[in-house]
């Protein structure tokens, strides 16, 4: 069988997946529900749809179907940049002479840079259906920012980014993408909202969090008349529409007899791991297979490794329902020299749910650890990894140098969720030597727990 | 037949190209020979010895042979990133409302971002098969020097690029990321050379050239045991090693029944445009096509439509074999705020008598348009396309502008050599309104065209 596989498999147009893996319709015990904030009851319908369209509350409540249609009109969106290609990383194996086999999923080649584009594609057609005429978002490093502008471009919906102050300075040719799409970007914190000032107020000199771009985004939506808030990551329905990383890599894997021992992906809201790995995890809960799965997070932001499970906010104004999730508080701001993304103090509450089930394993990786796996990366396979997805790209390294320890040749699948053109100041300072690592001490992380919200159990 | 071709055309392993084409074989007349500048001969195999590997001379001076073998270590380093995929641009169709079929061939793909890489993975896999320790090159724009590097990081051979200094500045990501790879950078022109000190002594201001670059990598590797000097265009065998756009443009169109009317590339040195119509333009010269070829050009520096058909050298210090070609003179600098690339003062020789003999047509855009051209097709198609690839982009618009006034339902293919993803400072200025073009005067033309060398005929 090996010989017949392509060095980078791409799906043929009628192989590719026309349905969502709604993973919550297998899984054995639900995530907690999230809650109104001043009811503490599960959310309803009603409750969601000043914040977002119809359709994608239908689908982030949907706990019964496991297959969920994509739309024709999404599809030919995705058929501008999809499938991405399943690729062995043989040059990789080489140089590590290990008798692992490593592939890699490749999320990074359209222009958004990374696998967010997913998520985008389909909050904006809905939008679109639904009659909305303007939405607001958060980013971050700055992909789901560019995604969601590509898709508003391509759907004709005008977007206001807010993206969080120290990105939009370390990564002004990002902001310049999503300028040149037509979205209109905010620094956040910033002066344009309530949220916005009091945070500034309190933190004069803050280089801003993701859950604080939220609470401005949501602020925003809030002031103007049928606009939405589209999100990018955490949120069940993001993970869905994420899942066609999964069934296209899972397919792949059955067309050409690949069968992965283990599965890494990075987590930072966990939509890209969920996305990745969702499928298959739906099959290891049905006892269908047996894969290791291993999230990979920064231990600078070290939400499952060192989180508490529990209620919380999505954001810093603490404005969003309530998740029952991993999380290192909605106050928690990962020091500024942080530069591989995944900043989020949260994780998905599926992703939560499952990892306090012991479905898989989490592992926190430093900076320079991630940034020398990169550079490795990038000279003997040729792409330039984001820092994001290089966090997996570590990990799958680790396992793979194990293999060649033990003498296994364990089947290794790894998410490579985007590219790190953007990010090449980060670049500079590794391959200068000035990049540090920071690991919060427990001391950091009482303060961020501090801003839990007290639940009645 | 129409229905069954996929949105994206990607080959199959067993689909690809095993040979590049060498228009040379077919071609009517040949192109002037290069000439020794000492001597004014055609130049030898033993005359280029110093400067280039063996086998590139061979394929630099071979006239017979149509079709020569992909060796299998260059075919391996394609695997990492070919095919390109060919693209039915239907959203662009669609925006432009245009009765014409417009498909595009995607260089871009790959972390060097553009074709540039096509010729790199071939000369330094030749190279290291002569067991040459180390190689000097020059960079424009970036793209080559990225290519370069990428390949040498692969093949393992030290790399030491001069960038052109206005680059540089504008681009120091593109730099970061040569860095990344492994290549050493010096911008260009520089103290580190003899032609560089006397070019800086003379314009102390300049940002430098493509020619005084090249000056700068030959004066290096003549000093350096074992070094050789690799150039990513102009070339014969650098338009060799580019065709495998063009054949696996034809392979594809040939498979699914598409016949272009129109093929369009941009020229800068001519190797992506001769490597993109090479082929198809050969079976024109056979006889066996009547497809319309046009080169775009950028008006700052236009070599075809505005320049002599003469012997020049290939750089500002005037230590290359001499060329018949189109150029502005070896001393023609384009000014500092044209961000485009195809900074190039003269024109491959092959593509130079192409143009002479009247197989096809030139035409020259101001960079205003192309960013204009750019920035619909990033919204609609979704690649931000780089500045070079959109000379094409442009006029590739312009043509089913055409056919939507006539009605006539041309099919239209043109070559988007790269991505965007580094000129972000230029589309900056684009967005705010700051970009302005540059179209030289005659008697700017005449300065350039008074460092031109007395050659008798």
């Amino acid at each position: 069988m090996t010989t017949s596989i392509p060095y980078k498999i791409y799906l043929a147009e009628n192989e590719m997946p026309k349905h969502w893996y709604n993973i919550k319709a297998v899984m054995k015990e639900l995530p907690d529900p999230m809650l109104h904030p001043g009811t503490l009851k599960p959310c309803t319908i009603e409750d969601l749809q000043p914040v977002f369209c119809d359709e994608l509350i239908k689908q982030e409540l949907n706990t019964k179907d496991l297959l969920i249609e994509i739309p024709e009109g999404i599809q030919n969106f995705y058929k501008m940049y999809r499938p991405s290609p399943l690729v062995r990383a043989y040059c990789l194996e080489k140089l590590l002479d290990t008798p692992a086999e490593i592939y890699y999923k490749f999320e990074g080649t359209n222009t958004s840079g990374s696998h967010k584009l997913n998520s985008a594609a389909a909050q904006v057609y809905y939008a679109k259906e639904q009659g909305i005429t303007s939405l607001t978002t958060e980013t971050g490093a700055g992909q789901w920012g560019t995604a969601l502008a590509m898709a508003c471009a391509y759907y004709d919906i005008p977007l206001t980014v807010f993206m969080v102050k120290v990105s939009s300075e370390q990564k002004p040719y990002r902001k310049a993408v999503i300028e040149t799409y037509g979205g209109k970007v905010i620094p956040s914190p910033s002066e344009t909202t309530e949220v916005g000032k009091k945070i500034l107020a309190e933190n004069p000199g803050t280089g801003g969090s993701l859950g604080c771009a939220i609470s401005e985004a949501i602020e925003l939506m809030a002031k103007t008349p049928n606009c939405r808030y589209v999100l990018g990551s955490v949120l069940d329905h993001v993970l869905l529409h994420q899942t066609i990383i999964g069934l296209e890599s899972k397919i792949a894997c059955e067309k050409y007899g690949i069968e992965p021992d283990i599965i890494i992906g990075c987590t930072g809201g966990g939509s890209n791991f969920g996305g990745l790995v969702g499928p298959f995890m739906g099959e290891k809960i049905q006892g269908k297979n047996n894969i290791h799965f291993i999230g990979v997070e920064p231990a600078s932001c070290p939400s499952l490794t060192r989180g508490k499970y529990a209620y919380d906010f999505g954001d810093t104004g603490k404005s969003t329902p309530l998740m029952k999730m991993y999380t290192l508080g909605s106050g928690f701001i990962p020091s500024p020299n942080h530069a591989g993304g995944l900043r989020y103090h949260g994780m998905s509450s599926i992703v939560s749910k499952l990892y306090h089930d012991g479905y898989f394993e989490a592992r926190s990786v430093e900076q320079t650890r991630v940034f020398e796996a990169a550079s490795i990366f990038a000279r003997s396979e040729g792409i330039l990894p984001a820092p994001e997805s290089s966090h997996a790209l570590k990990v799958a390294m680790d396992e793979a140098l194990k293999c060649k320890e033990t003498g296994e040749k364990k089947t290794i699948l790894f998410g490579l969720s985007g590219t790190g053109y953007f990010d090449m100041t980060a670049y500079m300072n590794y391959n200068s030597g000035t990049m540090t690592d920071y690991v919060p001490t427990d001391e950091d992380l009482e303060k961020g727990f501090a801003t839990l919200p007290n639940i009645p159990e």
